[in-house]
């Protein structure tokens, strides 16, 4: 899974200077993209994301036409799927905070393998991570490059006994999964965490809130207190990758895999999916 | 402020591999040491500090006596002082928060020019910066590569009648500032804030409370509202370049700059470095 092709500011390249503020700060952005088919699936929405996160992050949104052409050239002649990510950064700076106005923002756009190991149909098991997650609605949603919390939630298991695990906020709310969002489904209506003050809003789980609206049930986006995940019948993740993938177990609750809901949205997404 | 000369695991390098941990999530933590009078100023602290920061984040701690030397080689036949930054990221990995046991550490370590304006001995005058520091134990006090808090607050001024800015926590208090730490004198005693849900423990800052501990002059460490800053007589922020340096104005309430006990604070520090 090391990046079989990349670009950086247009150019074959594996390095970036030491001067990036994305290596210095973690001042930037990135998306990782399902590229299926032939087509980067859901490429509007990762570029209004990104177009969001630079919005906040006062970097430089690179030309939407620019970033298209990097994605055809990293993955022209590939035949199957694979993962495209795209970092943007706030380009290079001096030593300390302050960016250059002048400088532009820094473009990587990658071609990985797609991931060997698939989501099983039958689901996956979710671990509760002990790294729990700040509060932090300055930042919150973003797809930001500190993920300093993500990244130790993920040090807390190898067995393969967990397919990902669940990340909770100081109050014991339900946040996110490491590198997923969470949804649950109670008394046949869809909730998943509000992201306000901290969590990433993933690409699918936006599809997938608009998949509920269109089906009525629900979707609810409020505070998912840890106890009452116990009163769900079904629980999913969702991320780019993955698409929606059902939980069998989850913090000793077993759950119907997949249910009747997470079926049903599961066949929606397929069907959205620029094929 | 480009940096001269770097070494990036132990060769000269002015890049790193998009791999890089640090890149890719702000996996690693930095220093930035003063070099002056042919040494590492309170090397042994920077040192210490970046041991607990890796024990943290689980990246294994380059041996003190190798970095030393690459210290040694980027400052070699150079005179005057300098600024010396390293910085250690958890090393290359796959796409994935998962780290791999296996991969060593990464050690970027530059030489910077000593920056030229140099901090008034007057005093500087402090912005309030609306961006807040989110909430955060599980990372509080490192100084780790997640520094988009301080970027942002930093980007709300250019005018150089701030010399920093004061960030606050969600309730108002006192934190930091974005590249200092902050003190006040109330009441003839010395106080800084608590950092246990946020901010960076500065190794100057780490000094300055062993030395009021010797002068009985406190220190407390406490949480700061920022209305408790107008009952104060004098303010300062600190860190490994600027020392101690003395704030005239902050938030419309004006200070003896330098007041008593900060001059003799900046007394003392002048003693106790390694000349």
């Amino acid at each position: 899974m090391t990046p079989v092709d990349c670009l950086v500011d247009g150019r074959p390249a594996q390095q970036v200077p030491l001067t990036d503020r994305g290596l210095q700060y973690g001042h930037g952005v990135f998306e990782t993209i399902a590229w299926t088919g032939g087509r980067a699936q859901f490429w509007q929405q990762h570029l209004q994301r990104m177009q969001r996160g630079c919005e906040r992050l006062l970097i430089p949104m690179p030309e939407p036409a620019r970033l298209w052409q990097e994605v055809k050239q990293v993955t022209a002649g590939h035949t199957g799927p694979a993962v495209v990510k795209i970092t943007v950064t706030r380009g290079d700076s001096v030593r300390g905070y302050l960016a250059d106005s002048h400088s532009p923002a820094r473009r990587i756009v990658c071609r990985f393998p797609w991931p060997e190991r698939q989501s099983p149909a039958e689901g996956i098991s979710l671990a509760l991570c002990r790294q729990p997650v700040g509060y932090n609605p300055s930042l919150a949603g973003i797809k930001h490059l500190n993920r300093l919390e993500q990244v130790l939630a993920r040090q807390e298991w190898r067995s393969t006994e967990f397919g990902e695990g669940v990340m909770l906020d100081q109050q014991k709310h339900v946040i996110s999964g490491t590198m997923s969002n969470v949804f649950v489904v109670k008394d046949d209506r869809l909730l998943t965490p509000a992201l306000s003050g901290a969590g990433v809003e993933g690409v699918i789980r936006g599809v997938v809130l608009e998949l509920a609206e269109k089906l009525g049930i629900g979707p609810q986006v409020a505070p998912v207190p840890l106890h009452q995940v116990d009163l769900c019948s079904e629980m999913f993740v969702t991320n780019s990758l993955i698409g929606i993938c059902p939980v069998k177990r989850f913090n000793g609750k077993e759950f119907a895999s997949p249910g009747e809901v997470t079926a049903t949205l599961i066949e929606q997404l397929a069907d959205s999916l620029e094929q």
